[in-house]
C-alpha cells in the first residue's frame, strides 16, 4: 500500500542532545501526514473546525527504527486505516529521503466531537470521501 | 500500584487553538516522569550519558481520557516495567491535580545504547535498582 | 532589584543537538515568569483571560550570555518595568542555579485586548497592583 | 530590499489557545530563513557544523504586528545585514501568503564559535559569500 506522501525536513530545535529528532516530535510529522492527506482530500482540516468538527486524537503510538538528524528529509506516508460513524484511524509510515529506509512507524485514533468537546457524527461526505481512501484488507499494513 | 509521582503545570505554549495541551506533548511529561524516578533513585539520566549509556525511546504510545487545559496541574505516575540486560520499560498515568480524574496512560520502551547509537548492556548495579522498583506482578497495571 | 522569582529546569526536548537549551525556549521560560509573578499577585493569567482580557506579546528580545545544558536549574527573576492603560512591560534575568551566573537577559512588552483581539483598557485592579511592582527608577536595570 | 525567502505553515501545536503562532515560535521560522539562505548560498549550516563552525544566536528580537492561525502560510524574508570575522547579523519579515501583510519582522545576532564554544573566525570563503549578500546601505530596512 502507497498511502499519501508529504515530505518534511528535521528542524534544529526538533533535534535534542542526542543529536536527533525528539521522539516526541513525530507525532507532530503524523499530524502534518493526515492534515496533508484531508487537504488532498479537499477537506482541509481547518475548514472542518469551521463546520464544528474536532478530530481530537484519542489514541497513539509509535515504534522507532532508526534515528533522524538535523536537516534530513523524511517522507511521511499516511494510509487511512478505518472509518466509523464516530472515529477515524491513520498509519503512519516515516521513509528517509532520498533512499527510502523506514525510519518510523505509528497511528493515531481520532474520535469526531463538537465545539464542546461532545461525541458528535461525521458528516456523511467527508465519511464516504474518507471510506473511498482505505485500502483492501489484504493490502493494510 | 502507586509509582513515582512528579507534578506538572500546563503551560501556555503546550496548549493548541483547541484550548488543551496538544497530544504530541505528553510524552515529554512521561519523560519528566522517567526522568525524575531516575533522580530519585540516584541515577539522574544526565548522569548515565556522562557515563555513555543513552536511553533511547524505541517505541510509545498514550491513551488520552480527557483533555488538560491552560494552567491546570497533572501528576504524572511511572511505573517501572520491566527491565532486560539491554531494554527498559516504564507506564505512566496522568492525573488531574486536585482530584485524581485519570487523564491519560501511557507507556515507553528504551533501547540502552553508547554514544554511537550501539546496542550495550545496562550497568549491573543500574540494572538491580531498577528491578527492586518492579511491582509485583499481580499489581501491575 | 530583585523581582520575582521562580525555578525551571532545563528538559531533554528544550536541548538541541548544540546540546544547549535552544533560544526560542527562553521566551517560554520569560512566559514562566510574568506567568507566576501574575499568580503570586493573585491574578493569574488565566482568571484575566476569563474576563476577556489577552495580553499577546507585542515585542520580546534576549540576549544571551551563557548556555544552559540539559537538566540544569535556572532562576527566572522578572520585573516589572511599566504599565499604562493598555500596555505592559516586563524584563527577566535567567540566573544559573545553583551559582547566580547570569545566563540570559531580556523583555516582552504586552498589549491589553478582548476576545476579538481589539485593544482595551487594563482593569483599574489590575493596573493599580501592577504599579505598584515596578521599582523606584534608579533601581531598574 | 528583497531577501531571501521561503514559504512556512502554521502547525497545529504552534498554535496556543489563543488560537494564534505562539510569539516564541517566530524564532524557529527566523532560523528557518536564515537556514534555507546558506543552503541556496551552497553553504548549508549542517555543512559548516561538520567543519566545527557553530553559530549560536547571543541576541534576539521580534516585533509582532498581526497574528498567524493555524494552517496559514507565511513567507519568511530573510536579509543579511552584517558580517564581521566572528560575528553575523541577519534580520527578517514574515509576510502572510497571500496578500503579502506584515506580520512580523526581527533580527538574529550571531557568534562564530567552535565546537568547545571558544571564538572563532569565519573561514574567509563563508564570509566572502556573506559579504556579497548584504545589501547596500541606503537599501537597508
Amino acid at each position: 500500500v502507497t498511502g499519501h506522501r508529504v515530505r518534511v525536513r528535521a528542524r534544529y530545535p526538533e533535534t535534542d542532545r542526542m543529536g536527533v529528532v525528539h521522539h516526541s516530535h513525530y507525532f507532530v510529522w503524523f499530524e502534518i501526514g493526515r492534515t496533508e492527506l484531508l487537504r488532498e482530500l479537499g477537506m482541509p482540516y481547518a475548514s472542518l473546525e469551521e463546520e464544528h468538527l474536532y478530530m481530537p486524537v484519542i489514541e497513539a503510538g509509535a515504534r522507532y527504527r532508526a534515528p533522524v538528524r538535523y536537516d534530513e528529509e523524511v517522507d511521511v506516508e499516511t494510509v487511512l486505516q478505518e472509518v466509523t460513524g464516530a472515529q477515524v484511524r491513520f498509519s503512519y509510515r516515516l521513509l528517509r529521503h532520498p533512499g527510502g529506509e523506514p525510519v518510523a512507524t505509528g497511528f493515531s485514533l481520532h474520535a469526531a466531537v463538537n465545539e464542546k468537546g461532545r461525541p458528535r457524527r461525521l458528516p456523511q461526505e467527508l465519511r464516504e470521501r474518507l471510506e473511498r481512501l482505505i485500502p483492501p484488507a489484504k493490502e493494510r499494513p
